[in-house]
């Protein structure tokens, strides 16, 4: 069966976005991308900007839950309609955010991406980068992996972007799991 | 019953964007933003650049129809599993367009809202927004519109973005229809 | 004598941005655009971040002034080395921020424009743009003109931007000062 | 004498502006950061779009070059007025792009920094970016190098942002040149 869902996950800076636009470019077929990033700029300003606090840490109340959750939803739905989609997410509650995706997700044949870089390394691309509170690298980096399966990983602190999706695109391609 | 998706339609440059951040300033509830140009964003670089030529004309292929009409079965689904949401879209195909929408979101209930703008001045703020290939903002201006029903319908030429999304908002908060 | 700067002053929120590109569209000739926006982007993030409080009010400190100091002689010197310059400030000192850029400008020959745009109007279309602290359109609609004397002034809130760059380009043109 | 003026030339997706941001973060003075991308952004929409073809050639045409020179001008003139200022360039005419710095920086204490980064490296990080026109990484990456003397060179294709922005500002601290 070919893989019809690609769900990265990764702490903030640790590179899922670059990796994301080198798969489109290097698997054969168009995929879709869908990211936590640009679901949180669909919300409201209010909520928001509430979101993640001075030190860079992440508060996520029941409002955003319920909308994540209905998000999550729609991207699965999405997938079931034909499309080939990659997921861009940061699992802040770890194996339980996982949890949370394979639900929609249930009957669809997904692969497993953990995006991992170390904390110093994301914290300095977080500087490099200059448009994320100072701090989310480093609190994440660990953080979201903890309990996750991956079907594949790739480490962008030693290896390029467009090297991981090639990566990740062999593993889509080869479609064994 | 209550409004649970606003589908704003207008051509390019009429302001819709605007219209919709305002709309969620003032609703009371908060509703999350999925619009046509997200969707192409989402896309992979290849199929994203052929879209628009140089004259502002669009160029829709079998691949993107196929992948927008997922991306609609997505953006419904997430109605479904309870959040509010608004739509910005641009109707290339007039009235056939609307038809697009209704099957997805067939049973929801949906307020359908004609974001016009003379095609004079959206060319004008085509040039002054200065992100968009010039020329989409006088082709679409009329286009769009043909043969759509709407339940309200601001006019951006003449009135202020918060003031048409206090009329649409008033519209959702009466619900009749 | 042929204008060389064209200096635009108005409050966060008026327009002014838009006004510039359609200027640099409809002038025969090409003029480069500085934008008090960019030289607050050339800063380094931790002067930047505190430059905005969170109710729109703008903090000053000695650094910044300083350093726009030298930006003002950097641009004027631009101008003296032939390239033709647009100018878009927010006068937070009203007339003495006026005399701040006569200073450098002296000898030149500069158009000083006036961009209008009533407080309640700019509080709207700050939201609709929704990248803007909340309150900095309201605070600074009226405080950024006082005492400053204009060429030409223009009015955002009941004509639209390139009918705004028309007005200033005829100005530019005619060079009757 | 303390540095006033830190150059950096790389060619396109070399990741200069990532550091750029960094050696703002860790210098303990304030420095501005003045890049050709935002120079290029300043132009006027018709000169800006015809600046890179489509197979990410770079056409300089006589008037781009003499609004570039002003430019240079104003630059330096920001430093004699007392700025500390990082410049992000790309020679594309290699040893004679440096010349045209040397004139308007004469008589300041400059530290030339070359930015290296192999071809495929940065083509790969162009593919990530998403926002670069294909093929300027590869044809830049050598070309820029050609003939120009620094006093520090970095290498990003095996050195984070941040370390290459440390050895940098080493070099700017000892002032021994």
């Amino acid at each position: 069966m070919a893989t019809q869902v690609i769900v990265l996950n990764g702490g903030s800076s640790s590179g899922k976005t670059g990796i994301v636009r080198c798969l489109q470019a290097v698997l054969p077929e168009p995929w879709l991308a869908f990211a936590i990033d640009t679901f949180v700029d669909s919300m409201p300003a209010s909520l928001r900007d509430s979101l993640v606090s001075s030190d860079g840490g992440v508060n996520i109340g029941p409002e955003f839950t319920r909308l994540e959750a209905a998000w999550r939803e729609g991207v699965a739905a999405t997938v079931r309609a034909g499309a080939r989609v990659v997921i861009d997410d940061v699992f802040l509650g770890g194996a339980e955010s996982q949890e949370r995706w394979r639900k929609p997700l249930v009957g669809l044949d997904v692969l497993w991406v953990g995006v991992r870089c170390e904390a110093a390394v994301a914290a300095g691309r977080e500087i490099a980068r200059g448009d994320r509170v100072r701090g989310m690298a480093e609190q994440q980096a660990e953080l979201v992996h903890r309990g996750v399966e991956y079907d594949v990983e790739v480490d962008t602190a030693h290896t390029e972007s467009l090297d991981c999706a090639r990566t990740i695109a062999a593993a889509v391609l080869s479609g064994s799991r």
